[in-house]
């Protein structure tokens, strides 16, 4: 059921066991909530458990208590509480789903929300969960630390591009503007989050140089051979350069996916690519969505750029 | 003479005929604080003139009002003031300083500030000049208009790297909170300065592939050849790739300036590389820095590596 912010707050009051985790391939916003709730709640004496079915990317080990969280292993436990972070369905969280037996309290704002939890707060209008978390904090007149100004500062920085997409909103900035005052340093943070490794640079390098425009340079598209991707497999924000090209309404990554499949991710500026993405049976937001389509390059090249280009003349016809 | 932000505002009212203009080479904050304060003035019913011996990049063509500002002619005239925005010295506003005859106001975040106006507001916390004419407006209690929100809110967010640089403080992040308020759009602001020409994004995968490293990985190199510069000259931002791989310390970008001279863009994440720049005749700040070192580009690469290692060394003895 859904519950207000206040009942969320007498929930956590009342428990003194509680699990926290959040959805598998964890970002800053899923971490960093996990990470600043943790805070407030382990100093008020409860034993708090932070558990994730996933590996924790090096990026973010710089957050201030990440090595608390554990990965689950199969032993079954009973808990007063299991609190879901930035998750929309229970699919998302692995097996902490099977091992932890306590009634589940979900805080997301993820508008595709599933509502699957016996407790849910869901606000869509927040540009992060962290904004949630320091609302719920701030509700709390609970002691902010630095450690737990950190983790929210990230969490919501993270799910707004740093203050570039269209989820941010003066709330936002004014949350972030208060952690900064309980002494998160922007800076600081910013670079630990934008450091990559070399192999990331040199293979920005070689798949910039792949670069190829259509449609008289409204579709750019960038490809990523398997060879490519010997020593780093992290591709994320790629797709970013062609989108930027002045220009282009639609840009496109193929990245190899294994033998006979190309992982297709589609951005875009007014376009509907999550139609297009539906066309391959993938799926995502309007802006920004993506499939995977088998056959070889060309064919899936060739079978993609038709379908973008229909609707990019939908485009010119409104 | 250091006046208080008071004294500004009873100086600006006072006076019909205000000529306003900022430095040369112009970025956001220069041209959204003119326009920022422009829309104000304006709208008191005052003849407000907007001169920049300049041209205003494309980049910055979707400002509101951006085509009121014109390129000085060299006739003379008399104007009650001249205000100089973001200039810390007069050298740097070209010929208006000729042809203007008016007592000077400057109002600028430099901490280098020359003080050489009639009446200078100086506040080097500041994040941006933006940031000191929105804190007039307030004292104005000003109606800021949609337009006027946009100009600061680029103005601010620009000079503080979308909010990741050390100068971003609380006070930047709830200016910000209130220009959104006031209509700004953080993602349609953000979009339009992030566009790239195709040829910028050609040259970037070009350049990329220029990349050496040395000092065991802490000096990144990239190399401008100067006939990859065909159809882009611009390089900005080119210098962060090296600058945020994992374990780099030093990034210096070579950029042939002329037949016989590299442009040299120096940054560090502790080394003080205005240092490194001082030893060839150049200068700036910390942590970003540059100079114009003439010479074969061999000659230029091993002169500047040599200084560069020396103050690496520097660092690891400290």
């Amino acid at each position: 059921m859904d519950i207000t912010l206040d009942h969320v707050a007498e929930l956590l009051s009342k428990h003194s066991h509680i699990v926290i985790t959040a959805h598998i391939h964890p970002d800053g916003d899923s971490l960093g909530s996990m990470l600043g709730l943790a805070g407030y709640l382990s100093s008020l004496g409860k034993k708090i458990q932070l558990l994730l079915d996933d590996e924790i990317p090096s990026l973010y080990h710089f957050l201030p208590g990440i090595h608390q969280i554990e990965q689950p292993d199969s032993q079954k436990f009973k808990a007063d509480l299991l609190v879901i972070l930035d998750a929309s369905d229970i699919e998302r969280i692995g097996k902490v789903r099977d091992i932890v037996d306590a009634p589940i309290l979900n805080i997301d704002h993820h508008i595709s929300n599933t509502k699957f939890a016996d407790y849910v707060f869901l606000d869509s209008q927040a540009a992060a969960t962290g904004e949630i978390i320091f609302r719920l904090l701030k509700s709390l007149q609970a002691a902010v630390t630095t450690d737990i100004a950190i983790c929210l500062y990230t969490a919501i920085a993270t799910d707004c591009g740093f203050f570039r997409y269209a989820n941010t909103s003066s709330t936002t900035m004014r949350y972030c503007a208060e952690l900064i005052d309980y002494g998160a340093k922007p800076h600081l943070i910013s670079e630990e989050l934008e450091a990559r490794p070399l192999a990331n640079i040199i293979n920005l390098s070689k798949i910039l140089q792949s670069l190829e425009l259509f449609a008289e340079g409204k579709i750019a598209i960038l490809t990523v051979l398997p060879e490519v991707l010997d020593s780093d497999d992290n591709t994320e924000g790629f797709i970013n350069y062609p989108r930027i090209i002045e220009g282009v309404e639609i840009a496109v990554m193929f990245k190899s996916a294994d033998q006979h499949a190309w992982r297709v991710s589609l951005r875009s500026k007014h376009v509907d690519v999550s139609q297009i993405a539906l066309h391959f049976g993938g799926g995502g937001h309007a802006r920004a969505a993506g499939c995977t389509v088998n056959g070889s390059l060309a064919n899936v090249k060739a079978a993609v750029l038709a379908v973008a280009m229909k609707h990019l003349q939908g485009l010119s016809h409104e």
